[in-house]
């Protein structure tokens, strides 16, 4: 089965996702919607794909999967029109910035029977992969703590900021998903810090820059996480998880692979700068994962429980950074 | 000027520091006590000092200065009796589990116009000394986030443990004394999580074996110190400083630099496996630092009150870990 | 102008190329040839283009340029059949494994005033190129002495090695084009030396398994190659070069960026085992240069020129290792 | 038994021995001769060791061995003498600028009955003894190729080069050594080639700078040494070893462990930038294992003939740079 697909969205990552669609076996490229002609023409024009409006791809008979690649107030109404109309659906994350506007929606998924796959691409990262095949494959014994550190090069423009749901939404959210996908145990209570240091546009917002989480699960599993939204040397992204039998770890991705020397010592690039870049492959594998999910009618490799489970986690992380005092989850 | 020096207690620990002082330009060892009779002749054989008791040793008209290297039980008692007999007093951390105990110490030492330092070796490894002198050059602007990380091989023995005051004030007090010369402000609340993952026998005992702590000074600077006391990879301690233009960290000590390539891939020898063997050097330059404050007159660069505030965030942790709230310490 | 391409050849390299060419900007792939009617195919289904036989392609007014992708000795013969069709041809080195015969073909070529590219990969990897460019950029100053290390995971078949032209032909080859890419000034002698290490049937074609060579330009520079058919822990391909306000060297690529740590010490994954893996995008650069190159008119950065030296050094190297003297070539 | 030590020369690497000689447990240093009354008198004031002259020495019943650290031209004389005085003689490579010299020295030596170790103190790191380790325990298989990179910060005075016997005999003649340490097995040929690059006045003096050679021994073992007299990045010292089964490969010592990121890259600190720097404990293990063969009676772990074998590959190596020409050595 070839699986017929639509793009909702023709912006950055709209574009993203339709040239991994056009490379991905399997998967053909029936559409694109976007109400800027002009984005909407440039991914027809690379990828041979139709131009639609969202209703008629939503109505369409040669549809069979869509990406929804528009702006995140959007996503839980097309999440349920595209479930009701038996469309499988992938939406990158989050589903809504509101817990219970994201609960209804999954009801509504259940109810029609859909597919849905909700994107947290760092799963898909080759890097990332292997790290979790190590720990799977029993090379660290027991998972006992990690430590995230991920660091944005520079903040994003005041007005996303305002829409973002705050650094826990937004950025931290990300952490979240790898946090629970590693322990592969729930987290049972959140204790977080938060400040503002780069900018104080941020503070004046009601947001923050830099933050530490604790989580630990029930059987005392600990994950750390510290986020930034500075980082001068490039887009940061490591994890280290240790183990009862020892330790893995996963490296950043550089410019390129020299170093030079000289008598300021050994240099090597700075780290890949952008979140695009720097996660190329991941989206196109996790294009690839949902497409063989629906291909194959199995179930898809992260779910709209998985975005729930994210945001629940920013929503704690942020009560206990105002409060200061631990929350329960369990 | 020569400072003349002895050591009480000819243990591990006494063993490194009497050796240190025989290679210290500028200090001489003049005695050695220890209650065992063997330990005690092992050090006078081999660097050429005279035997004598603790009395003895504090009424010695040609001692000037002494490392007090004695259970931690003795530690205060010791420090009060050698500051009034007008000795320069050199005392591995802590100088007693209460830090009530610790503030009259520090107050008789005060009175007794006496010279103190507290040992906090970790600020005196080359490694870690030229991390803070990147700070203090610039290098990294402003400190915003720091990261430590110390895992210890192995747990210690069930007697050491019991008398320990617990992983935060037996281990982490290291990390709380890193975190304040390195943020170069002080803590004003901890967050502290904390777990028995390793071996039941220390929850049995009521203490952990894996923490982690998030410290925030009040202009918003954070530090998280993660332990464990289990690193089947050898003795871990790494520091991480990210700042407003920068980061800057040190490394692990390997066995040996050498690197092996074949079909499972390249790899490199464990971490040196012992605190001391991986300290050797920094316990070598915090006595020459202390021989050179006693020579000069110069206020000794650790101090008592380092020793105290460490403490006090090694109890508030204790105290977070316990309730899941955050301590506050100003 | 889009380049209208056709490949000669559906094997492994042919496949590579063709994908190259799908996905270059400004070239489209108009036809494929190959006597293996299902290697065609593939080719054509994939990429949606026509099935010519070579010479229904060479008399083709659809077609600019092609990339020949047949067995080596067939090179020259199609290279000048398609220069006097006046097509712009790429062909993977060598033109031939005689210099005479090269240097015949090449004479052709120049009559027919036809866009010749012979290709070595290694020039469009982008480590290399960022290598390159930091010489360029004087980050060293003047370089002095060159490095090169390629070992293959293991020989290839026989079957090829008879035909192969011998190691210093078909796999040093590669490195002496690298250094004079490097070293920007023509090689003056060449000192080399080969043995048998890893199997004797390699020693009873008459060819070698391990060599080392030494390159000289007429102002001293060195650049050293040491080559093996056998690395364990995957394809090894690195670049160092020694200038005279520093050095700047090119590390390999892995399997992941993961390293795990236990009492084995620490563990990163081998190199990337296949010379096509490894050099994926350089092979994809090397087609867009190319067809830049005749989109534009200007000279290819690589020219049937390159492809004779890199020849003429693979003749003087492997004389010099037959005889243990020194060969001249200026 | 304890070996009564005196030392010969009391300049830079008398003094680097005095104190290793001072360290050694089963060692004492009983005198130190040198006609710089200076000298003698720092270390004997170091050390508390007696002032004596040469001849006084050669004729002391209470010294058991001695150290030569007096210029290389006297270093043959001194071993004969000290060799017919019934004393173990450690002497710093090389004992003479000439091959036939050192043949009629050992002759002597072994005439006498004498123990004689000539130093090569990279024999002795730390770090390369693990790399030998590895080899001997097999974690390579059979050794194929070595690559050797020995870079010096910089040039010594033109009137040390003046009479060093040249770049071979003074820099590469420990490399050399550790060809042959690591080959296991006699070196049959050598390759040369070398140029000026650095310094004008060294091509004045008739010696070279860049320098790189290939050895093979007779089953076809090959070793690459690369050196120059100019490393901007400090005291570049590489072992690299390629076998049946994987590789292994020794780093450089840098001057801390700490890496500072920022928007120019990841820079770690230089190399340590001087060889007694790098070779402290080198030296330190070199004169222990002295002490432990003239007590035991065994064998030194390195002889005069080693020495021999070195000085020979140096005139090997300067005559084939010459000439462009193989040498043959068996």
């Amino acid at each position: 089965m070839t699986v017929r697909f639509a793009i909702l969205g023709a912006g950055r990552i709209g574009q993203v996702h339709a040239r991994a669609v056009a490379s991905t076996a399997g998967a053909t490229l029936v559409a694109i919607a976007d109400p800027i002609a002009e984005n909407a023409q440039k991914v027809a024009g690379l990828y041979g794909c139709g131009i639609r409006t969202i209703e008629a791809i939503r109505d369409s008979a040669d549809v069979d999967a869509v990406a929804i690649c528009t702006p995140t107030d959007t996503h839980a109404d097309l999440i349920e029109q595209f479930a009701r109309a038996g469309k499988a659906v992938f939406c990158e994350k989050p589903v809504d910035l509101s817990a219970a506007r994201v609960r209804d929606c999954l009801k509504t998924v259940e109810a029609a029977g859909a597919t849905l796959m909700v994107g947290f691409q760092r799963r898909f990262d080759p890097d990332f992969m292997a790290l979790k095949q190590a720990i799977d494959d029993g090379a660290i014994g027991e998972v006992e703590m990690i430590t995230l550190t991920s660091r944005d090069p520079g903040a994003p423009p005041v007005d996303y900021i305002k829409r973002s749901g705050g650094i826990f939404r937004d950025m931290t959210i990300h952490d979240f998903d790898v946090a629970r996908w590693l322990l592969a145990e729930e987290i049972a209570t959140v204790q977080a810090a938060a400040s503002v240091l780069t900018d104080p546009a941020i503070k004046a917002l009601g947001d923050y820059d830099s933050v530490n989480v604790i989580l630990t699960t029930a059987s005392g599993k600990h994950c750390t996480i510290n986020n930034s939204r500075r980082a001068t040397y490039g887009y940061d992204q490591r994890i280290e998880v240790h183990g009862s039998k020892g330790s893995v770890s996963a490296e950043n991705h550089r410019m390129s692979r020299i170093e030079i020397a000289n008598g300021n010592g050994y240099t090597r690039p700075p780290l890949l700068n952008f979140f695009m870049t720097r996660y190329i492959t991941a989206y196109a594998n996790e294009i690839a994962a949902f497409v063989a999910a629906v291909a194959s009618g199995a179930p898809t490799p992260t779910t709209g429980y998985d975005g729930l489970k994210a945001l629940e986690l920013a929503d704690a992380a942020l009560k206990s950074a105002q409060t200061g005092n631990m929350v329960k989850l369990m």
